[in-house]
């Protein structure tokens, strides 16, 4: 017999050691620091928009879990429609077979797409969706000449894109991706566009028409680069030109995507659509992983060819996983409820009187640059250093639990992102939890 | 209101339309051809080894749906324990936080890896699993040193790692990659190793030892290469040397991984053990996508420091997703069970016994290179074209299918790879289809 016969016992000493210790022996968490990074909170339950920790805490999820979580934790809707797809079909090679929960949800995000969406190609993730895009723009000048000059990617100055290699390539060079430098291909980078550098933007890109294959930026808020929110006019100025010039619009709606900027698709704001749109987080409600490149009928009609070459060769395993994709539509069913549509509204409009407020007191509080769009709202608080490492942004992590309210910031930018189904109280609560931690952050206990 | 707000309905003509007209009007298909592929077969039920078309056809998924499904389709306690997860807790951001399926999990993993396997980081899938691992290898040495000269890869041809750019990077440069090759980072190349090239390949690693961070490599078997078996004694030998000189050595398992050759990992065939290993696919029993990139004490080590800096800056949304690691430790109890280690020994040996027919036979089946290699067996059809874009595997599939076996070979490379719960009566089914096949094919009607 080869294979080892091992019925799995708990090693004794487990059973001594809490989930805490369980954790730190066997675990290395995505972008944590083994020694600075306070220790990991054990949850043990989904409540909505709570997150029950082991000892019985209730948290608010004040950014919606790393911004995926749009029905609230655990909806049994989701959790009923995924044990039914489980039960009936839970995958299928996707290359030769197809199924019900991947067409359906294909047609459905068709419906509400801009009109000239014509195909949708599954992957696992945003970092995925993004790569997929990515190669997809590539591929389609390569597919018209193999000796194509349009082969360069334009992106955008604090862009996030992912982490995979091609995603890091596209996104803005930093902290993050310090190690992997000369691994990553050479993008050309501008600046997102202001009324003062619009202009010299537009004669760059003029200038370089004939070697740039595609654009990928995240329409009207740049997400990890810090929630920074660009003018929806000087955006659609910009995109014209890019089309104009024949490059790719790729819009990277991983994060804006599934009502966050009170529209569907944070794309629908602006008048210029883009040619590839990438999709993941709430995709599925934030339940699990799925990403999605939804495809314009001009991107795909270059891949239908006489020449096997000018096949996409790019396939995960779990392609069109069909529970994920079931996860999905019964997130879309909720979604396009009227209560989910009053509920977006209803934090659209508590996060303006909010703002305002923040506005009104903002040099009593120490804070500046108060923006919105849509349910996200994002301030900086001023403590001499605009960084991803910043040290407050550990300190305000902490004083929020302590409150019940789980916060994130990206260094000094603090921000708001919760899911869809929190009631005014618990937005209150997050508000005075923020005001609170504001003054304190002023006089250190 | 901001959100448009809108119950889906399904567009009226959707009702006269087969599944198959629905999916060609919405979907793209990975590694599908839109002119020479067949349309897809509408799949609407999965039952243990069989894929249940909608018109009630019987497929055995003699290939695993992509090498993924080790337990059979739909299996009802996988099912059950994805449904009590997504009750409970489905999501929770993993930086901060920790949760039980994710520690459980790990622990699991740990105790069936190499004594020397210390941490677990979480992914999406197995392209993701090599993102990590190769960037965990660089990090690694630009963590002791930021101007270390260690920072190629080496990598072996015919190698297949995935399909963002990094995994692309480090798989053999082809048909699959030839849009994006100058968006690849440059890796040296070198043969499996064989009797007659094993020491100019030593003298090519010993010369070059000061620039190689790290090696990739799948242990045994290179999977979508096309099914190459290499000897386990001179894959030591080399192993050994590249770990002498100090090169990081990553094992890519995804496909080997959890009882593919025999035992749980191919790596255990080998005396010399991984830095690094990368996961998915049976991870969770083919019932959903989660990478799992497996890392030393060695590796973990160099990421401990006061230098901020040093921390692995890498994480996707869903990293650690609670209702995927659930499924993957169902599918452990299935793995870890004596009725699977029995199944396996089964595949195994009526294996041995079909490729000794085939070669008792092989001449006048017109078929070489017939090879084993635990639950996977894999020959080569001669029709004088040894490539993937070979039209002999599109025959081979539409055959099979005609005869209720699904198949899919890369190229002229037939193979099998069947779920561990099928029985001795349906192996012999393939194996009497893969039979009547190599017959049809030399003699078309």
């Amino acid at each position: 017999m080869l294979l080892a016969y091992a019925i799995y016992f708990a090693a004794p000493y487990i059973c001594c050691m809490t989930l805490q210790e369980r954790d730190k022996a066997v675990l290395w968490h995505p972008f944590t620091h083994f020694k600075f990074s306070p220790d990991p909170i054990p949850i043990v339950k989904g409540d909505a928009v709570y997150l029950v920790s082991e000892n019985g805490d209730r948290y608010i999820d004040a950014i919606s879990s790393w911004w995926v979580t749009i029905h609230g934790h655990a909806h049994p809707y989701i959790a009923e429609k995924i044990f039914e797809q489980a039960k009936k079909l839970e995958q299928v090679i996707f290359a030769g077979f197809t199924h019900e929960p991947a067409i359906t949800l294909a047609e459905r995000l068709i419906s509400i797409l801009p009109p000239t969406f014509a195909k949708i190609f599954y992957s696992d993730n945003g970092s995925t969706a993004v790569e997929v895009a990515v190669k997809m723009a590539l591929q389609f000048w390569w597919n018209q000449n193999k000796l194509t000059t349009k082969k360069k990617i334009l992106a955008f100055n604090h862009s996030y894109h992912g982490d995979t290699f091609g995603a890091m390539s596209v996104s803005d060079r930093s902290v993050f991706t310090a190690a992997f430098h000369e691994k990553l291909f050479e993008v050309v980078f501008i600046d997102p566009p202001e009324t003062g550098n619009i202009e010299n933007i537009i004669t760059l890109i003029e200038k370089d028409d004939e070697s740039i294959a595609g654009f990928i930026y995240e329409p009207l808020i740049q997400g990890a680069g810090g929630m920074k929110v660009h003018d929806a006019a000087l955006l659609n100025r910009l995109l014209q030109v890019i089309q104009q010039n024949n490059i790719i619009c790729i819009a990277d709606e991983v994060m804006t995507g599934f009502g966050r900027t009170g529209k569907i698709f944070a794309s629908e704001h602006l008048n210029v659509k883009p040619d590839l749109i990438c999709l993941s987080k709430g995709l599925t409600g934030g339940s699990m992983a799925l990403g999605v490149t939804a495809v314009s009928g001009k991107i795909a009609d270059a891949f239908v060819s006489d020449d096997k070459l000018k096949t996409f060769f790019h396939g995960h395993s779990f392609t069109a996983n069909p529970i994920a994709c079931s996860a999905a539509l019964a997130s879309l069913d909720l979604l396009q409820t009227r209560g989910t549509a009053d509920q977006i509204q209803m934090i659209c409009e508590a996060h303006a009187k909010f703002a305002g407020e923040l506005k009104t007191f903002g040099n009593s509080y120490n804070i500046k640059n108060i923006r919105q769009q849509g349910t996200i709202l994002a301030f900086e608080i001023e403590n001499g250093k605009d960084e991803y490492l910043n040290n407050i942004s550990a300190l305000v992590t902490a004083l929020g639990l302590k409150k019940g309210v789980y916060l994130r910031p990206l260094g000094n930018t603090l921000y708001i992102m919760p899911p869809y189904c929190i009631s005014n109280a618990e937005l209150e609560l997050i508000y005075i939890a923020i005001k609170e931690i504001l003054i304190e952050i002023q006089t250190p206990s």
